[in-house]
């Protein structure tokens, strides 16, 4: 299962009850945060989780309003006694501006380890899980993301014993592992039935819409996308700012057969978001306008 | 008359409810702001100021909790539409690590004016008021400030007389220019009282307690003063970390001979900072422990 927290809903400017757009998630003990700007830290524990478990924090883009909390939040890992590194992902020139941006937290515990996205698609296997990144379409190089669990099929005692594979060697092998005995190789699907269907979270901000953004939140059993402009007749403002209206958003939540969208990066012009969510629930029912602090936990469809 | 608030109340990291300790001012209509934590310009908002009006940024020294905030607040400064220059004031270095900082905020529609302190004390006077910066005792450069509001004499309309100043330069006179006419110069002097009793604000963080704190403290109205500890025990705490008790601001104040003292900054372990309160009013009775936001006039003593 995927703990999922969208931290915040802002564009632009973290306002006093809105914090800025940053999503949380939670796999096997490892966090990774995408995007963190300034106040990132405090939602993060008004919404009761801890920076202590980050391992990994993704960047869409390198917009004040997605990377200014950054400092703050290290040195908040490095007084909570982290010394494990951290890796860092984004988009091309991250090192440097993170380089930068540490003239105020040059002394930390921990090691930085970054990551720079060059390719319009890029996958990165980290802590258990699949991330894929793609270029979208905002005035600066931006990518979205797509966190996937993925789930081995189900232990088949009987495969494993017409495969003849000794019991001594089943529970490595169900951790995916390859084990040799023997003189003989074993691997996991001698045991395990077909891969089953797994997790799927994808976060999109700040673009326009773009086919790239239907390929990242295919299928996803959760697609969180901004929508910076809810009222009707602001198609010509988002495309201008290259962001999108709600209603774009929805039609990439449906194009892409999303299970559930969660709109967020709301413009500070737009006060109570909610108020527009029934038009873009026309284009694709399952869209939803939280509050900061949403969370969700995504579980296996099947047990 | 001087509007004083106190931003945020919080020492190290931002949490929810405590903001980073800032200190917001407001003279004839243009304000200054004393550090700049992350989400300072969330504090400003919350306590119902605006961030267009900043006309001066001073920096108490370059830890993390005290500039994180800066490159959001001028995007949003810059969003706010602000065309006029900003000073910016603080230890040598401020120039290079601002630039640094504003790797994520490289394009405002206004200019950055800096001035770095350097000598253990400094003036400078800029905006109707006098800033005096001095040199404190932290892990770092670190300096703290008083923002003295000078007022001119009562206007003496039978002193203008004896010394013949024709009435056509009274006005000009009492805004403190001097003015020639007719091969004669008249000064303030000839037409004013004594110079009377202004308003003085000091403010210092992060410090062990040193001389330099009372002088820039001597006869304040408000001195607001960092008191990282207030539980009894924590002395040895307050120095190894470079910080204050409660007791030692209340004997700075003291000796400051300081109209009130506000306690700030305070560490994130202090969770009811008013519970010690009772032992620093020992030393110095009006002292006080605001929540973020608390606010004061500072009126001129006479009429």
């Amino acid at each position: 299962m995927l703990d999922v927290c969208l931290l915040g809903t802002g564009g632009m400017m973290p306002l006093p009850g809105r914090w800025l757009t940053a999503c949380y998630t939670r796999f096997n003990g490892s966090a990774l945060l995408i995007d963190c700007g300034e106040g990132t830290q405090v939602a993060l524990k008004s919404a009761g989780w801890s920076c202590h478990d980050i391992d990994v924090i993704c960047f869409t883009h390198f917009h004040g309003d997605h990377i200014s909390g950054l400092p703050g939040l290290l040195l908040s890992m490095g007084n909570a006694d982290r010394t494990e590194p951290v890796t860092l992902i984004g988009p091309k020139g991250l090192e440097r501006i993170v380089n930068n941006l540490r003239v105020i937290a040059p002394e930390l515990p921990f090691r930085l380890e970054f990551i720079e996205l060059e390719n319009p698609e890029e996958t990165i296997d980290i802590n258990g899980y699949t991330l894929k990144a793609y270029t979208v379409s905002h005035n600066i190089t931006c990518y979205c993301y797509a966190q996937i669990i993925k789930r081995a099929g189900k232990f088949m005692p009987e495969k494993a014993k017409e495969n003849q594979v000794p019991m001594a060697v089943w529970s490595r092998l169900q951790k995916g592992e390859n084990v040799e005995l023997d003189g003989r190789t074993f691997s996991p699907d001698m045991i395990l039935g077909p891969e089953r269907k797994g997790i799927k979270l994808a976060y999109c901000t700040d673009s326009r819409p773009v086919p790239s953004i239907v390929k990242a939140a295919k299928g996803a059993d959760l697609f969180i996308c901004e929508g910076m402009y809810g009222e009707p007749g602001m198609e010509e403002k988002a495309k201008e700012h290259r962001h999108m209206t709600f209603i774009e958003a929805a039609s990439l939540a449906r194009n892409a057969g999303a299970k559930e969208l969660w709109l967020t990066h709301f413009s500070p012009s737009l006060v109570r978001p909610k108020d527009f969510v029934e038009q873009a629930r026309i284009v694709f029912r399952n869209t939803k306008v939280h509050k900061d602090g949403a969370a969700k936990t995504l579980e296996y469809p099947e047990k």
